[in-house]
């Protein structure tokens, strides 16, 4: 009588790790996509980063020119 | 002899129940930790973009009033 | 005969002196008009000069906002 | 009797001739100086234009070099 208990209980455990380790799995599954887009996300990020570096030396640069522009026309307003 | 051997195996399966379980729960919070990470980089990103977009803006305005300066210019030196 | 002699030497002067005044009619023209030109040229310098130096108070604004705008796409790569 | 009137008008004449000589010279030289200045003038402006010019071809190129940048982080905008 008991073992027949303890045999159906057993059988219950059984199954339900069973479910427990599928779901254990899927949620592996989705963390390590998560942690795939996270990272080309930061990539993505980073690049961006990079690029608007660059942009924003040129955008000095410009600046630093238009600055000469201004200074030359001073000088001819200046002189003339 | 037979039940004591199954109480044993009850046992078992109990525990690892357990600890999967315990698995289970810290892979959910990672699992969620992650979710927030991701969707606030996402959402610093689409800042980042919104930003960017008003800084365009403004330096298609700035360009378009540079192009009026030059033109005024060009109709200085014609007239002179 | 003296009389004579002198009476020529007359109107040898008299004719000598209106030619004398027409050129100097023509000269004094001749300088009205180029007083009026280099009047005239100095005023278009002068108004030059004075559109020059408000396209470079309009330039200098542009300088100062593209600056302004380099600044806060240098924040926004800080902070991003 | 008319000897001496003829030779007091002569006198005269001379006398009148010589200063309208002496004012026309001196209209020559205002003349002469007078064109320097206007010479010197369309030179100076001359010269001016010309460099006027060449501040607006380097404005030319700093509106399109600006505008290079600004299509350079539309795209950057676009692709993040």
């Amino acid at each position: 009588e008991n073992a027949k208990q303890l045999q159906t209980q057993k059988d219950e455990l059984t199954k339900k790790l069973e479910e427990t380790d599928v779901r254990n799995k899927e949620l592996e599954e989705q963390l390590a996509d998560l942690e795939q887009r996270l990272e080309s996300s930061q990539v993505d990020q980073e690049n961006l980063r990079k690029n608007l570096k660059t942009l924003l030396e040129i955008l000095d640069g410009k600046i630093f020119e238009l600055t000469e522009l201004r200074d030359n026309l001073a000088k001819l307003i200046e002189d003339s």
